[in-house]
């Protein structure tokens, strides 16, 4: 048995891929089903076939997949003793196949779309999701509608463009968009697998069930996740929240949410003990892909971070740009702005919180930094210049 | 015992990282040693230490990786439709680190330059290979120098510079600033990873190695890849060559470098039956990652390829543009135009050659197509335009 569930209704509803929010509070549906007995299944290849048991798929069409997943976790060892820190792996979702971690929701969602026989799907988007949302469009041979933000910069639409989906670009409230197209969909019969649509949100948990098993199946003691809708940390705690349900870890590592100042309603509310979250006027941060005013899963991830143990912190531009250089510096690993929230985050409350010697961290880096690459400019680089002549002069100067 | 060896002279030489090319005949060495038993190491998780019996490491230094490899190999069912092709398979090379083939190489001799005690290395490069070494490099620790042409584009030059290199814009020949870097090497004590490294060679055969356990131990009849220098392509042959010096396999597969017409020395040399490639005057082509005019393996692949069987092509511009677009918008790969000419030689070659229904086919995917996104533009795009309130009726009419 499957269904869509509302946690604050506690009411359960048919699966409907049309139907991602409460007919009653408006609050995010979430996928769940009864069967008992779920393992992996590690023999296999693709993530969506390792981890299917724990999936919304009751069997998985390989050739919608572009071999997703699989990401791997490096320890940062030059950061930690920069920064006097305990043990911090990266979770480097950018070697994803549209470079973030939008495609492990996408690629769970156009299985849903395929069986459910839509020949139309769609997305609202800034840009991460615009791209992975019309690859896996492109793949299925599914229309797909990419709905933009009028100012959208045009390496996002460049990014999204070259898979030739319907792109419009629209001038309005993105809020409003967001709402907009769900009423659309269900109009249009398209499949809008928007930020926090429940198949979505599924395909995140298999990020979770990496990690469990890159740390030996033992869990981390902090996961680090950039916050915005609230639908990829949702989806990460879910997956440790099945494992707990299913008996493969007693307890759950503490979930941090970190946001961006400029736009940060959901770290706000957690600070001021709200159970919901204000959306603010206009976001102003550096970190693009998560500028959501108006999270649609913000009180959701309010309730689960206080459930299952957590924080949503916010954190300054200034600090955003040092920990991407950081990160680049001194790691090799060139991440969006977003992703760089996440040490960011750990560097603010390293002093706060109760991070021991030995306590292991897990910073989720959610974007390549060739995706924001306007963000950065030439001028900030050192950039030497030569004749052929010259060359063994400046070098030996250096 | 490892050594250096000149296949054109037959001659042997010691390990050094600072000797790159043979003193008599100056065509590259490359690295061999004479363990017996040689097998995969199939639990562990980095590629590096999977394939360490064939690679030059006697450990391996998990510190220095960035989780390159073990990427995807997947069908692309739509292509051979629209195309009427037999199966085809692309290896998806841009889903590493730092979004190209390159950091396999880069990888390998890293840990050479770490283990032999270099405290600086460098790189020549148009591109791709700037950032990766620039990653590794400042992973590792090492003051790294990036040499590049002094009209590479900023959105290269970022993608470097990111992560802190000693980044020199050269004016001059291109051909002429690889020779120099490599005596500038010697002389500085700096460990150059340009192209044609020996070990950087290494480092790719595990492509082929990843290819051959994806197909479950059968080797495919087709393998295409873009050719530049010609390290790239040695490097994956390599792969063969030594799984059939150790019983893995009876034959090769039939090896197809493709360049960019306009820039084609290897495949003219190849067409007019040449032991020698002449270097061309200028290069002329949109896929500027495989645009050397003066290939320093040129004349070392044409003989690998005479020797093992295969070919080398050359394709337009405009089919290398269009076989970008059918990748995206058939299948939902964005890669950059040097991939694609992968998909544009065996749409070339089809006719010509032996290509049964059931050949099998791999497509070298060698890098991303972020990284060359400057050669696209918006105004090729189909972007509407709306409003909010006029949005349900551009969906209708769509």
């Amino acid at each position: 048995m499957e269904s869509f569930v509302c946690t604050f209704c506690a009411k359960s509803y048919g699966v409907d891929p049309l139907q991602t929010f409460c007919p009653t509070c408006h609050e995010p549906l979430l996928y769940t089903d009864s069967r008992e007995k779920k393992k992996f299944h590690l023999s296999y290849e693709h993530s969506l076939q390792i981890f299917s048991d724990f999936l919304p798929l009751s069997s998985v069409n390989i050739d919608l997949s572009l071999g997703e997943g699989n990401t791997p976790l490096i320890r940062l060892r030059n950061v930690e003793k920069k920064s006097k820190l305990p043990p911090i792996f990266a979770k480097n979702e950018t070697v994803n196949p549209t470079h973030s971690f939008k495609d492990r929701g996408t690629a769970v969602a156009i299985q849903k779309a395929r069986s459910f026989g839509f020949k139309r799907i769609g997305t609202v988007s800034t840009g991460n999701m615009a791209a992975s949302t019309a690859a896996y469009g492109s793949r299925a041979g599914l229309k797909t509608f990419v709905l933009v933000k009028e100012e959208t910069a045009s390496e996002k639409l460049i990014a999204a463009g070259i898979y030739n989906p319907v792109l419009i670009k629209v001038q309005g409230d993105y809020g409003e968009l967001f709402r907009t197209s769900i009423l659309l969909g269900k109009e249009n019969n398209i499949h809008f697998m928007n930020s926090v649509d429940p198949f979505r949100i599924e395909g995140y948990k298999a990020t979770g069930f990496e990690i469990f098993l890159q740390f030996n199946q033992v869990i981390p003691d902090f996961i680090l996740t950039p916050a915005s809708s609230g639908g990829h940390l949702i989806g990460i705690m879910r997956a440790f929240r099945d494992l707990k349900q299913h008996g493969f870890i007693k307890k759950y590592p503490y979930f941090v949410g970190v946001q961006a100042e400029g736009c940060s309603p959901i770290a706000s509310a957690f600070k001021r003990k709200k159970v919901n979250v204000q959306r603010i006027r206009k976001a102003k941060t550096i970190a693009q892909a998560i500028s959501n005013p108006d999270p649609p899963a913000g009180n959701l991830l309010l309730r689960m971070i206080r459930n299952m143990g957590g924080t949503i912190l916010s954190v300054p531009d200034e600090k955003i740009l040092e920990a991407q250089r950081l990160l680049a510096e001194l790691e090799g690993i060139f991440v969006q702005p977003a992703s760089a929230t996440t040490l960011a985050g750990l560097l603010a409350f390293k002093e706060q919180k109760n991070l021991k010697n030995d306590s292991t961290v897990v910073l989720i880096l959610t974007g390549s930094g060739l995706k924001a690459s306007s963000t950065l400019s030439l001028s900030n680089m050192n950039i030497l210049h030569s004749s052929l002549f010259d060359l063994p002069k400046i070098i030996k100067s250096v």
